[in-house]
């Protein structure tokens, strides 16, 4: 969605010639920022900043910090706040079911070459791995495990990681099969078990 | 463990001064024919000659193809048929455990980097992935799967693989804490009955 008719001037007028080129700068900027001061060391005023353009710009093209660094970082177009809602609104024991419908649901259409960006992105640079714990864990996962009320809450949350995480590896980066081609509903049966388990059931 | 005493003579005399020159050329040359031609289709006899030196030197060296592979593109000085024979050696309903426990006995000494590496050169060339997939899906996945005789093997050898490459990449590479410094016998009681029933349980 390109807002481009509520477009307000960016402060340097003239040396970005439109819109797009704010939005590029903001990106770049922000992976720069994020990698330097971590997520929660980073501010929305700081990244605008360094890009040379007025704060409002991160609110009118990305709406926020949050989805500012999903673009920026995890280079997918979404709303971490949207998700973790998504994620929570239904019985506790269906989440592992959504979670593996919402990954692949972000993930399957952008295809491999992405989540392989990040996965290069975060082995090659240790602040990159550690800015993504940092988002990952205050944002994403502490939301889940509060919801959930149970004990031994940040290892399960890691728990969940490693499934995810691997199996974003193995479905695009490394793709084996039959995994890497399997149709949605041949991986939730499969997979969403284990993730009930490593955040409700018994891992002790 | 250099077992210089018994070190015949490379090929090409006075090309490679010593056993660690040749050691070394090998898993340059292993790394580069492997790349190049799958791990079914790199012979040790063309991995000997890219080297300069004489095919005995493999096993000289590294005790065949398999461990060559292992230390030249896993960067493990592992042995992967020992590895599978350990695998399988107990009842079936433990495999799970076996695994975690293998797994971490062989990456926890090594640390973070070396699995960094690897991960990093599967997201950097495609080939790597290719041979990688190949490697580990001829050597360690089927015959895990031969040996436990179960409906959808194929799948299961992938889930089993999406958790274990999962595992490695929170507690080595984005270091997701408690799961990056858990004691061994944490993880198995957490993730051993997940990759049990990846392996024998109801996947459908």
């Amino acid at each position: 969605m390109n807002p481009s008719s509520q477009q307000t001037e960016p402060k340097r007028r003239g040396r970005r010639a439109g819109g797009e080129d704010t939005k590029a700068a903001l990106l770049a900027a922000a992976r720069e920022v994020f990698v330097e001061r971590g997520y929660e060391g980073s501010t929305v005023r700081s990244i605008a900043a360094r890009a040379g353009v007025d704060a409002a710009m991160v609110n009118h093209w990305f709406g926020g910090k949050e989805k500012l660094f999903a673009q920026a970082v995890l280079q997918v177009p979404i709303d971490p706040n949207a998700l973790v809602v998504t994620l929570l609104d239904g019985p506790d024991d269906e989440i592992g079911e959504r979670i593996v419908r919402t990954f692949l649901g972000v993930w399957d259409p952008i295809g491999g070459g992405q989540f392989s960006a990040m996965v290069r992105s975060v082995t090659a640079h240790d602040r990159v791995a550690e800015v993504l714990r940092d988002f990952f864990v205050r944002t994403v996962l502490h939301r889940i495990i509060a919801h959930l009320d149970v004990p031994d809450a940040e290892l399960r949350a890691t728990l969940l990681a490693s499934q995810i995480f691997g199996m974003g590896m193995i479905r695009y980066v490394v793709r084996f099969e039959p995994l890497a081609s399997a149709d949605v509903d041949t991986l939730v049966k499969a997979i969403a078990p284990n993730l009930q388990r490593y955040l409700t059931g018994d891992i002790g």
